[in-house]
Parts: structure tokens; sequence; C-alpha cells
């Protein structure tokens, strides 16, 4: 066995990344960058991957710990930041979003307004850098660097040696900022920026760190390792934007075509690629092709797009249906045990409710979907239960299709209940905003469908039946139990019978409870009822008046095995286990009736469970 | 009611989309185009939206019938076209994939090698034209125009009024065409290739048309609506690849920022957006901004993709994880009835028995977190049962993924079995590719979690039990529903026995049969069956020697209501209705201890069934 386990050590993640290094590692193509003299150091067999998801999976191999400075792949970052600092408008009269076929070092201004043409560009990086907040330049450098360590999870450093050499040699630079002050769009001194944007790209990090920080853009700016939110949810799709057609230099269009994915290498030899919702990628291998890209970077991204399926635009149909089961009020039932006439009543008229279990990620194609579906029915149906059960997440505009969909119910006079809805807190979100004040009162939400029926089935029984449900007194002569006794008999065992009452929310009998008594009972409802996960309740079902409960332990003298509590006040007449013994010698027909419904009373309530099992499953 | 379903008659969709309408319909900025004549006699008025969902689902408001050329629009699928005739590689080295920022006629071409940047302009587009495969230029046509007819699904023609104002005023096209002969990127006399391109962009197309093509797209190349396949699914992501980056003119970079989504504008004032996986949308307003794109129609879809969170970069997390439910042998077990002695062993031993039920759509990220699960527990593993039931869909990566976690199991003598997998044929597919004809012996796949967990627990049985599981014969004194008869008791029920045989594979009760005998079952195995949908059956249960069946519909007088089936040669000693009956009057004693027995078995069975709600809820 201890062989086999060693072997489970290897993921086949890992595994396929090993290979895929060794293959790709021997390559030797490319240079490493020199016109940073400090860059020219780099070991050009330096090679690490590394692969973290959306929830903290971490794959790596080869240098993945080995440090290099960030470089241009600072670019995107420190424009999420300007965004949040100054907004999305105040920053686009800054800097476009256009991507320019241009190489890395090009000016690329917009030459009557001269706002650089992305933030990808060092024009545009520079004019982003300029827009982080901050009294002095020290806290703007501070609150750069912050950022980048809430990214990577952990504290970060600036390579002094290549911040002096980026400095001493960065003349285009500062070329650009000038040119940005003519313009004004840096309205400042531009060599403090110019230098605080050299010490930005010389932010020491491993590729492991890429992997981390492209992990966080992929988990909407919250980083998968430590949980802590790096930027602001509604920007993540901003720097995502510029990423996806300028990231990659001039060569942003075929990688967009090939990859498919937003990305961002640096001179410095690194490559980070974010696949929304799923996973980040950081790449680092310092030989360079003639557009700037890591040569072997490329190449892995590629493999790994195409692996692992993660071009964004290489995505399957619809997929099966958000609609898992569709059911009426005919053929699924509330655990409620219902007496003869109404159940009667459900199965004439139960068509009126429509039970409709969603399934999967409600985007809004799929809840269009769904309410194509509802629509489709809505002519005949009185009440519409939607559980949410199976529902993986939901979108902002699939809460607010549900909700205009709820908005049309009410005012046509039809019920539209929600249930299951605990692990989706987007659309009670959406609900509360739409509907203010009124949210409790328009938004009916039942823990499960078998709440939700019961609610629906209780409204149709109102409206069909005279009498109101479950308030009637029975007297021994009618228990279920007593069926086919003589009236003598009846009077045999009503003699033997205590009664007892409780009160509504009472427990009446609890798991593991010695089986010492049938019960039955007089008047009330009582449910019998399964702890499940933290704190809830499942409930098995509910008995009115006439019905007996308990037999079972009585049957087998196994301890209690559910629990019954009374849903109202109740009244019951017991049976205690050893005058039900006795019978058996003291009045054999007496015991032969009972035991023959005991028999029918369970077989009953397997062939519901049966039939139960048959729908869920 | 009548009013109700009134109103019922609109979608909140459709309502969202007419307000829109309404709303954006105001707006009067823009031109209509007037470089080409014809083009100018639009009015400006004009404005329809469409939205086709990827399963065919429609709205439509305003002039979505209205007919205008297609226009620029044509480029995105012509050039899908040329990949399907040429393959990716040849035409790549005609036509790149690089954004230009240049306006729409720009002729950028490359300067040495004079390849056009990108077959969204019209260089490119006119080199896509040239490429379409046809022994003459009227071939040529034709299959142009069936290809746009399986995208629009409809019959398609090309307005001539339009075509030859395009030709009399076409020079500028005319130019680029010479251009790209005198680099070779065309080797023909370009002036046919260029009338193509102008019959082409003079194609007659409604704004409902651009929806259909655009879901076509969505849909991966498979028409919604007609279910006809109009470009093959691998070449889906390139055409949506250069949209993406290439598809709005100059306004490409800040399009993809805002709206996010691959699109194409044409002159006549048509737009297209491919939501992939989602939906197609198609806008149509005359009124053009001077990029040329329409001014209206612009506003839509960034609204649509807002209101729809359909931005490609707006992704959830990776929502709720991948795996449902956990469990193992020793709390879950197959339907099938044990003898004391195998539900000891399975209670010992049953954790190396586990049981993952997966759900969602099994990307890669969603697969890496099973394996890591996978992983996690390994050591203590020896079957391992992977339940897709709940998988909606699963890529080509994370079949890979089970296809290596697999090949690990079998190299550590673990099983790892698979079921519920007739809605993914991906899987198996992938898994027949790499196993070839090895594929049926190392590939277990089982109906249901039922089946897959019977075979893992008899596999665990055989290796812990001494002798085979269900072969022995038992005689009355040993029935469990003769328990605690004297030895006399028990002859005189032997004595009304009548003994049956049946094969494997027998039906020994049918739903519906009358109920006129109770059965114990002296050798071999039966099963309760359930018919489900389309031909499919699920076992309640499976009893081995010793054991009885038919009690129930015994006791309720009901038709059976369910199927009893011979697993293997079974024997069988029936009592008879009648004579159970008889019981009461000639032996009470018997009929108490019988009934006390059946009473104890269907008080089992309903716990094991309650047990078995509570754990699939």
């Amino acid at each position: 066995m201890n062989k086999s386990v060693e072997r489970w050590r290897e993921s086949p993640i890992l595994e396929y990344l090993a290979e895929l290094h060794r293959e790709i590692g021997a390559m030797q193509d490319g240079a490493v960058a020199t016109y940073i003299p400090e860059l020219a150091k780099a070991d050009p067999n330096w090679f690490g991957i590394c692969v973290v998801t959306a929830n903290g999976g971490t794959y790596e191999v080869g240098d993945s710990r080995q440090t290099f400075t960030v470089q241009s792949i600072s670019k995107p970052f420190v424009y999420g930041l300007a965004l949040e600092d100054k907004g999305r408008a105040d920053v686009m009269r800054k800097i476009s979003v256009e991507p320019t076929g241009d190489a890395f070092n090009s000016i690329s201004l917009d030459p009557t307004t001269g706002r650089p043409r992305n933030p990808m560009i060092n024009a545009g990086a520079i004019a982003a850098t300029s827009l982080i907040e901050g009294k002095t330049p020290q806290v703007q450098l501070q609150r750069m660097l912050l950022m980048f360590e809430l990214y990577a999870g952990r504290k970060l450093a600036v390579d002094e040696a290549v911040y002096r050499s980026e400095s001493e040699t960065g003349h285009r630079n500062r070329a650009i900022g000038y040119m940005l002050r003519n313009f004004n769009v840096l309205t400042e001194d531009p060599m403090p920026v110019v230098e605080r944007y050299f010490k930005q790209c010389s932010i020491l990090v491993t590729c492991h760190d890429l992997a981390v920080m492209a992990a966080t853009l992929a988990n909407r700016g919250i980083n998968p390792i430590t949980g802590k939110q790096a930027i602001r949810g509604e920007y993540v799709e901003s720097v995502l934007g510029v990423m996806g057609t300028c990231g990659m230099y001039n060569y942003a269009g075929e990688w967009f075509y090939d990859v498919g994915l937003p990305a961002k290498s640096g001179v410095s030899g690194g490559i980070i690629v974010v696949v929304p919702g799923q996973l980040g990628i950081g790449v680092f291998s310092p030989l360079l092709d003639p557009q700037g890209n890591s040569v072997r970077g490329i190449r892995v991204c590629d493999a790994l797009s195409r692996h692992w399926d993660l071009h964004l635009f290489n995505r399957p149909g619809l997929g099966r249906s958000a609609i898992r089961t569709k059911a009426t009020g005919v053929d699924f039932h509330s655990m409620r045990v219902r007496t003869p006439e109404e159940s009667r009543v459900l199965s004439t008229c139960g068509s009126a409710i429509r039970l409709l279990q969603l399934q999967g990620n409600l985007t809004f194609a799929a809840a269009e979907n769904v309410i194509r579906e509802i629509m489709d029915g809505a002519e005949a149906t009185e009440y519409l239960v939607l559980d949410f059960r199976r529902v993986l997440i939901i979108s902002e505009s699939a809460s607010r299709l549900f909700h205009a969909t709820l908005v049309k119910f009410a005012e046509a006079n039809q019920d539209l209940v929600f249930c299951n809805l605990d692990h989706l807190p987007t659309l009670r979100r959406c609900m509360k905003a739409k509907f203010g004040s009124r949210f409790d009162e328009q938004f009916r939400v039942f823990a499960d469908n078998d709440a939700a029926l019961e609610w629906c089935e209780n409204r149709l029984l109102a409206a069909h039946l005279p009498h109101a449900i479950g308030q009637e007194r029975v007297s021994p002569a009618d228990y279920e139990f007593f069926h086919g006794l003589t009236a003598d008999e009846v009077q045999v065992l009503a003699s033997q019978l205590t009664n007892r009452t409780w009160n509504a929310g009472e427990v009446i009998i609890n798991i593991g409870d010695e089986a010492n008594a049938l019960f039955f009972l007089a008047s009330g409802l009582v449910s019998v009822v399964l702890p499940v996960a933290a704190g809830q309740r499942k409930r098995l079902a509910t008995f009115s008046a006439g019905m007996a409960f308990g037999e079972m332990a009585v049957i087998d003298h196994a301890p209690r095995s559910a629990m019954i509590v009374a849903d109202t006040e109740v009244s019951c007449d017991e049976l205690s286990v050893a005058d039900f013994e006795a019978l058996g010698t003291t009045h054999p027909p007496i015991k032969i009736k009972l035991l023959e419904n005991i028999a029918l009373g369970l077989s009953r309530k397997l062939r519901k469970a049966n039939r139960q099992l048959s729908v869920v499953e």
C-alpha cells in the first residue's frame, strides 16, 4: 500500500506541469534583455511555472521562487489602483484604452490630446503612476507597494540596484514624462513621477507571486490564499479589459487569438495570465523574443490554454437546462399527512401548484430559460414554487429577472414563492434593494420545498374546504389504528389509554428515547423531524388528529430514531408497550387487528417514502 | 383571470428591451453613411433590437425585420469560412490578427510583408474573400451565400442596387486589391475578388438575422433555430478572437473595455454581439458616429452588457464547490439488503469505499478541486465512486484529468469507478481515445451510484468473507418472518407453502399484479425495481435467501406497486393470501408472530428509506 500512497502524492496536474517544464526548458531561443544593464545579469536558464486556482490550489515547478523585478507586469495593477483612487471616468480622461500595434517603448500619444493610447505602454503607465493618491511621493510609493503586497500575500521590496540602473538609463521615459507634462496629462513636475515609476518596475517578485497576483484577479480581487481584498471587484473587469487587448505589446492580437486570455508580460521575463473565475498563471524565463515577451513563457501559456481549454471564446453551449425537474401539486406533495378529504382536493386541484427545481449557474441566459418555462405554464398556475437548492451561483441580472417575474405574479394575484436560498445572498440583496420596506411582505422564502409546498397546499385547501385545517378533535373509535375493532374492543383498549397534552413547539419524543408507548393523536398537529446539518431540521411527516405515531420503535424495540414535535397544542392518548404486548395473551383478536393496522400504516409510509425517493433521485 | 394571463404574455425580458428601445430611440445623434450613395437612402429613424439565446429564445423590438445590407458585418463570417477552407496556418500566412487603432478604410498592410494587419479591415477582408474555395468565381460566391444562409437560417439575396453603387464608387478597395496583388497576398487578378467582396457586403439581412447569426457563434457554430451547423466549432474561437480585438474599427479597445464582448459593426448601421455560450445580439440603427459605428447600437450593447452582466471579464469566482457530497461505505450503502454478517463487515471496513457526488460545470479549475479532494483521502481509499449525476457539463481538459487520475488508481491497485455518465459523452470519448482497445476493461461505468456501490461492496465482502455471496440455500425454520415460531408452528406453516422457481432475469411480480401471495426466498437473489424514465429501472432493494417479499400488498390489499425481478436462479416458497388470512382464526399465535415480524421488517425498511431520503436531499 505504501508504494501506491507514494505515487499519489503527485497530482496529475503537477506532473503535467513538470513535463511541460522539461519539454519547453530545452528551448534556448531568445535573448536576455540588455536595455537596462542590471537585467542583463539574469541567468538565461531560469525557468519557473506556477498555477494558483481561484480557491487557492497551488502547483509550481522549476525556479518558481527565484526573485526578479516585476517590470511592466506592474502596469495593470497600478492602473487598477488608479481606477480605485480616481474613478473610471477621470482615469479615462487621462489614459485611453485603444491597442496600438506599436512596440512597448513607443511614445504613442494621441497627436491632438496627448492622451496615451493605453495604460500598458510606458506613457500610459507613467500617467497611471501619477494618479495614485498620497500627500507625498513617499506616501504614494508606500500605497503602491502595499497594494502589490495585498496581491502577492507577502512583504515585497524594491531591488535598489535595478532601480538605480533603470534610473541611470531611463532617458526615454523622462522624455515621455515631459511629453505628458507638455499635454497637461501630468500637471506636476514629471521627474518624481518617473522615478516612482522606476521603483514600481523594480519591485522584486517570484513566479509564485505572479500566479497568486493573477489568481487574485481571477477571484474578483480577493487573494485566494490570504482572503484579503487587493482591488474592488468592480474594477477587475477594467484591468482585465486592457490586459486583454494591450497586455502583450505588439503581439497582443495574436496572443488573444491563440491563447484567448488577458495577460501581461515584462522584460525581465515574467508573464501573468488570468483565467477569470478559474485560476492565475505565472511563468518566468528571461529569454525574450523581439517583441519583448518571454519565449518559453508564451509557449507555456499557449500549451496550458490548449490543454486546459482555457481560451475565453472556446466555451461550450448552455449545457443542460437550468430546469432540473418540473412537478405539480398533483404528483408532488409536502410531507404533511393529509386526511382523505384533503387528499381528494389536492389530487383534483393540485395542478394549480407548480414546482420548478432549478440547477447550475443562473447567468442571464439560464434565467431566461426559466422565465420562458414559467410563462409557458403561467395560465394554469396559481402557486409557483421555485426551488434553488441545486443552483450554484446566481448573477445580478438573473436576480433582477426573478424580481420582475415576482412583480408580475403579484399584479396577477398569483403566488410566487422561493425556497432554499441560504447560499444565494445575491438574490436576497437584489429583492431587498428593489422592494425596500415591502421586502418581507413581497418576497416569500421558505427553508425547503416541503415547507413551501405545504404553504401552497394550505392556501389551496383553505379556498376549497369549508372547515379549518387541523382543528378537529377525534375520539378513540375513530383512531385509524382502531379500524375494524368492535365497540366492545374499543372500550377495552380505551380503558388502557393515558391522556397527555403538549404546547406548540414542545418535543414529544426525542432521538434516543426508550420506546415505551404508542401514541394516538386526539387533537392538534405533530411533525416527525430529523436534525440535519448546522442546527437545521428536516421534516419527514406531519400528522393530524386520528393518526398514530411512535409505532416503529414499539415494533422493533429500538430507541426512537426521529424527533416528534408538537406543531400546535396537542392532546394524545398513550398505550404503553407493556399493555400492548399483554394483548397477545389477553385479547388475541384485538392484537391481530392492531398489528394489521400498524403494518398497513407502515406499508403506506414506506410506499410514500419510496415514491419520494424515486422523484428526488 | 384573463387579465392576468394577458399581462403574462409579455416577458420581463421583452419589456426591458421595449423600454430600452423607447429610451435610446429618442437619441438623434450621428449621421447616415453617405460614402456609398445607395446607403444614404436609409431612414435615420429605423431602429431594431433582437436577442436570440443559444437555445433559441427570441426577443425583438422595433424595426427588427427591416432589411439592410450586411456590409462589414460580413467580414468575420467570411473569415471563418476561409479558416474552414484553408486551415488556420495558411490563413495566418495571408492575414495577421493584430489590431491597428486605425480607421476602417485604412490600408494597413505590414510595410515589409504586405500582410493585412487583421481580417476586420477592408484589406484583410478582401484577402479572406479571395481564400474561399470554388472552381469559378460564381461557385465561390454561391458557397459564401450558402454559408450566410446557414447562419441566418433562411434564404438571403444580394441588393443589386447597393452592389452597383458600391462597385461604381469602390476605387479605394480596388487600390487595396492591387496592393494585395503587389505583395502576392492575392495571386490572381484582384478585380473579380473585389467585385465578390462588394457583393458580399451587399447581402440583405435584418436585425433578427444578425441576432440569429450571433447566436450561432454563441452556440459553437450551430444555428439554435434550425439546428444546422454553420461553422465547425473549433474555428468559432478564432472568429470571436478577431472580433474581440478588431471588430469595432478604431473604437475596438474602448468597446472591449466597456462592453467586454466580441462584436462587429457595419456602416449600414448594424452591430452583432456574441456572448459565448449564452446569446447573440443584433442591433440596427443607421445613424453612425465618426468611427463608423451605430450610435444607438453602441448604447444598446453597452446597456445590455451592464444590465445582463454579460462583460466577459465580469465573472464570479468558482461559486460552490464541485463536490456536492462526500460519503464512505460506512454511512452510505447500496440498496442491496445485506445479511447481518455482511453488514458487520461493511460497517467495519466500509471506509475503504468512498463516494464523491460531483455537481455543476466541470471546467479545468472545478476538476482540479475534485482531484485535490481525491488525493487528500487517497491513502485510505480502496474503492472510489465518482457520481456525475449532477454534473451539467464537463470540458475536455477535465476529462483528461479524470483519465490521468484513473491511470494512477490502476497503477496503485485501487479501484476508481464512474456512474451517471449518460449525459456526458465528452468524458467517454476522452477515455476511449486514451485507452483504445483497453477501454472497456479500464473504464468501469455504472448506471447509478447504487450499482457502483454494490460492485465495490461485493469486492470488499469477497476479500473479507470466506464464502461466496448469495449462494446459500435456506430452510423455512430460518426464514426471517418465521422468527419466534416453535418447531411445531414452523411445521404447520411449511405445510401451507408452495415452492416455485425462476431463471435469472425473469419477472416474479409485475406492477399492477393482484396481491395473492407472500414470498419466502429459499435461494438466489431478487431485486425490487421501479421503471423510471426512458426504459431505465431504479433498484429499491435486493434480497437474498431467508428474506421475504411481497408482504406490503398482502397487508394493504393494493395491487403490486413495484417489480420483483430474479437476479439469479431463484427458489421461493409462497404463502397464499387466503391461507395467511385464515391463520387469524385457525392459529392466532402464529398470525400474531407473523404480523409482528412483518411489521418489524416494514419498520426496518422504512428506517432505511428515511435515512436514504435524509442523505440524498
